[in-house]
């Protein structure tokens, strides 16, 4: 089954907001057996919504439309929508005392652009949006699904799993599952000879997919099939074949993020992390406090930017700072002892690097970091040389760390 | 001047990645006079290809292709072009030289694929790529540009930044000018009013856009007009007329973040700042270590984020952490006082914060934040009720954050 998506919004086109409304809805879409085959960024304008609509309606069996449902004038939708369907504005008494509800509680006068946002074409069946005053609009075009929803993005989520998700799903003939393995450390190239044998003899209904993201790489197994073929088991029995194959290159079998699979682990074994960072300036300490519940596993943590403020808080020597610099084997260790005994934590990461773009040498070029993992026996350094600009080479030693911590935990090094 | 992207790949259309390329494209080509019309993601088809190069080409004076450069199978743009141009792939010497001279310094041995991308469609201009291996190409088609380019950022922004940006550029008869003013904590319907005269008496080829993100408004005053036409005096004078109409609302006068707008001030007075963090955990100062050079006033910081630390590493009184709670006036300004003496700069900012989803109480419900911001002679607190799940709630409290300790630095406060 074929969707596109419509997005509405001069925003998007001189690049004021970046579109992660139609990746979130991809995604949603290929869980239930859909598949996005177009999506149309377009200016708010009549002709451009209707010439699109008409085009994408005669390709696919639904099309989602994101945006210019506001109470402004730039927002022409909904005129966009009935001269499509050749039909004029009828006012909804349901959305509007919904929307007359709305304004109460949050006890805001009721303006009259407000109150035109109750008046839908009449060949559509109103969606009740929560979260805003814009309701959504389905319509059905010759067999095609036609959805029209606000472009704020949790209204426009709000929506789709209130509602669209389950009439596509009706829709769909097909039923679809699949299943993550996340891998660390090892390339894509080396990953798929390895499952060379593995994919050759996968049968036709079924797709593996190389997801690669900075040292880690995300193998989604996807199986698709009538509803009774008991896709889930298959994938499963697969999935256990994948992780024999490859064995402890598999950090985790759902899709999550580095930092959540290291906080479930400490989670799991009731144990706790602190962090001690200057690179990185937090920015590992942010991945992981973005878990909710972190608090479990996280007391807290440092970053100590400058030589004295390494010295001050983390009792680095200064003399070694001076001899081997701040990005050295020597410094990060004792960065990780240091906030590992400070913090009373079974675990501490330190990192210490040039990010960039200024800061280098011959000898340690941008791009170089030193970090440091330790529990109460040991420690373990490791130094990278990064190749990207600033916030690239932040972001990819946070995950390295990371890396480097969950293993020091699971006991690989 | 109108241009078109196609952005071609799955890997946007399952929402495995999200198109940020087409916002950066849309924000550089709006600079030197073009507009982006329509954004076109589809899949790596040949047909899907020809039929949107066919249909954009027959619209707009440029079209901009991305993606499906790639050495491996799936990458099928360039047999695409020789099908929409006619012509055939043939050998570019220029081109092969360059890839083979990459791979001679990275020290590795070159593919008969890699050697597949000096194969480029005869009626193309090869356009050098300076960060990897597949070329871009320029074509012109009926007095279109047809430009084709890597889909991986990096690689793309070098290209555009080079080559494609000037060769526009030199398509256009139209100048443009822009300058940005950041306001702060005023909402944009608020603004509008203030400047309703203003904006009344604006000549036609001149554009106000604000443009709202979390407490922040941008106003960017756009001029169009032949190259004679003097537009930066013009939006030059109109600036400030704007910055005395609005006052103190205005806290930059180009568009920067607001951890760079706090950075700069800082490095100006040549002062200092460090944090100490609860809800945000680490965000803070990973926005301002996100800016380069911001050793000159960042010497470090602190995330303490359980009870025990906030008492341990700050000295807040356990007594008020239990009778007050975390998230209290009391705990955050110690907090804030403590790392202002410890770390020994000239101002700090302390949050503590309920982020969610969890942890809410009737009293103080999800999303109530206190932060405090102080110098050497006085303390200022306030406190937010923000509305957003946990991301958006670390985010928000960030920006309102640095916001209030502008407003210290500058003495408003």
């Amino acid at each position: 089954m074929k969707a596109e998506i419509i997005t509405i919004g001069d925003e998007i086109l001189i690049g004021q907001i970046v579109d992660t409304n139609s990746a979130w809805m991809g995604k949603q879409l290929n869980r239930i057996g859909w598949e996005i085959s177009r999506i149309h960024t377009i200016p708010d304008t009549i002709e451009a919504i209707v010439d699109t609509l008409q085009q994408a309606s005669s390709r696919s069996a639904a099309v989602l439309i994101t945006g210019g449902l506001g109470p402004t004038k730039d927002d022409v939708t909904k005129d966009a929508l009935c001269r499509f369907f050749e039909c004029d504005l009828e006012f909804d008494q349901t959305s509007y005392d919904r929307i007359a509800e709305r304004f109460k509680a949050l006890n805001k006068p009721m303006k009259n652009a407000h109150r035109h946002q109750a008046m839908l074409p009449s060949k559509c069946t109103a969606i009740d949006n929560e979260y805003g005053t814009a309701p959504g609009m389905h319509f059905v075009h010759q067999s095609c699904d036609i959805i029209s929803m606000p472009g704020v993005p949790y209204e426009m989520k709000g929506l789709m799993t209130n509602v669209v998700l389950d009439v596509l799903k009706s829709r769909s003939q097909e039923s679809v599952y699949y299943q993550t393995l996340v891998t660390a450390n090892v390339p894509e190239s080396v990953l798929a000879e390895r499952l060379t044998n593995f994919e050759l003899k996968l049968p036709t209904h079924l797709k593996l997919a190389y997801l690669p993201h900075y040292n880690l790489v995300r193998l989604r197994l996807t199986a698709k099939g009538s509803q009774a073929d008991g896709l889930e088991a298959v994938v499963g029995d697969l999935i256990d074949e994948m992780k024999q194959i490859l064995g402890n290159v598999v950090i985790a079998d759902e899709d999550l993020p580095i930092a959540q699979i290291v906080g479930n682990l400490l989670k799991e074994r009731n144990e706790t992390v602190s962090f001690a960072e200057s690179c990185t300036g937090g920015y590992v300490a942010h991945l992981i406090t973005s878990n909710a519940g972190s608090s479990a596993y996280f007391p807290g943590s440092v970053v100590t930017y400058s030589y004295d403020n390494k010295t001050e808080v983390l009792g680095v020597d200064s003399e070694i700072l001076w001899q081997d610099g701040a990005v050295s084997e020597a410094v990060v260790t004792k960065m990780a002892r240091s906030i590992r005994i400070k913090n009373k934590t079974n675990y501490a990461l330190a990192l210490s690097g040039i990010a960039g773009p200024d800061g280098g040498t011959e000898e340690k070029p941008v791009g170089t970091v030193w970090m440091a993992v330790c529990n109460a026996e040991r420690v373990v350094t490791k130094c990278y040389q990064l190749k990207g600009n600033r916030i690239q080479n932040i972001e990819r030693s946070a995950h390295l760390g990371l890396e480097l911590l969950r293993k020091l935990i699971v006991g690989l090094i």
